[in-house]
């Protein structure tokens, strides 16, 4: 699953735990359960748990729930390089739908493309739990709050 | 809120009735009602109905929840023109988010810009209920289904 | 080819002349003439003239050449709002090909989605001279610098 | 400058200088030299040699000389995955400006995202040469004719 080669990065500006935390505030829906398997700076992997409630008709994960995990792990990047800055906020996200995932965990690795300044570019490509090509790519921009830690 | 010049156009391929009962198989959530007020051929204006569960932190609505209606609308635009194929599916699509809305309905107005063939293209601009600036902007694409209506 | 609904708008903050004179300062090619055929606040229709070193083999203009039209236009939408700013930069453009242009004139229409804010964000629609079915859709984003006119 | 981990790749299914002579037919102009650094099934590194000509006012290479880039290693990308398909046309491209580039060349690396099939998707990753930052991003889809050899 790692497909990018090891780099010597600095590390995150904030930890997994922390991260995840800050977004158990907000997503209080049982069908969303992240947890951040990897981070460092301007790099993070992220699950998402598999429930029921993400499939729509047809058995596949629907798209806005692919949706939702891109735009997470993006936020997650942005937190990496600018730490905690929940008040960042999605500027545009597009994203590619490749292949249908199956009923599986799926998993998401986030990478800053320009982690400096007020706007944060990243790319974004989903895995379904196991298998090699990606179901999904996304990229995206947030807008970093002047004065945040960045 | 009608933006576009009027202009005589075929009938849509599907009533706005038809798309709601297509729709409530697939979303049971209370907190998306979709109301279709306007279908022709090529043009969809829906509505989407405010729930507290919309909102993120901050209290306005959440991206994901912009992401859905965009989709939705666009899904809507296909089949006025290539009639009921739910079997389409969404190939891309781009948002972004020009301001935050608040705590009401939100309105999308889709029109498809590539009508014919097995990809189709649209463009949707998502207004918040009573407002003249959009909230959000996407573009899409579609794969239908070879022999279908269209 | 007028596709939007008349709205009294505001005067452009630029003038059509203006944008032109500031283009050819840019643009020495012969194979990009431009001219502004109407200007208003957040709306712009531009064309370029045909010419046969736009063309790509198969006799169709060439994608790139789509791009700097939109690209072209969404800059003269941007000062349209913002006043004459030409170090005004594109910080990204999605552009989607629908119909492949014959050997004729291509025409833009530019509308601005989100005026105003350091971000200016909007959409350009293309067709081919004569022709009702656009053949290119693209929406951007210009970085306006700080303390300019807009 | 190599930032994906080395996999163990099938051969290109069209050589660096198949690819560039098929372009040498298509782009006369002086300004855009292209060369094949390295080919894989997937995986594409493509050098623009810098021409003053590619500038705009400011000093830095224009937007459509970057987009040009990026589309044309895409195509070679296309072609590494489904062999020699000159009628391969660009469906939609997306690209995100992220530094300004000196007067240097500029080098791409496309990689498929989804290579089989007959809408082949990728991303391409852009640097201006001797710099660690890169200065653009894109993904696009180029639709692949059938009965091509892919």
């Amino acid at each position: 699953m790692v497909r990018y080669a090891a780099m010597s990065r600095p590390p995150s500006r904030i930890t997994g735990a922390a991260f995840e935390e800050l977004l158990s505030a907000w997503v209080s829906q049982e069908s969303f359960r992240f947890r951040v398997e990897a981070i460092e700076f301007g790099f993070v992997r992220l699950r998402l748990g598999f429930h029921p409630e993400q499939l729509r008709p047809g058995g596949t994960i629907a798209g806005p729930v692919m949706f939702t995990l891109a735009d997470t792990a993006l936020y997650a990047g942005v937190m990496s390089v600018a730490g905690r800055v929940p008040q960042a906020v999605t500027t545009d996200l597009a994203i590619r739908f490749l292949e249908r995932p199956g009923k599986r965990d799926l998993l998401a690795e986030a990478r800053m493309l320009k982690p400096r300044g007020r706007l944060a570019v990243g790319e974004v490509t989903l895995w379904s739990d196991g298998q090699d090509d990606p179901v999904a790519h996304a990229t995206g921009t947030y807008a970093v709050p002047r004065g945040s830690a960045a």
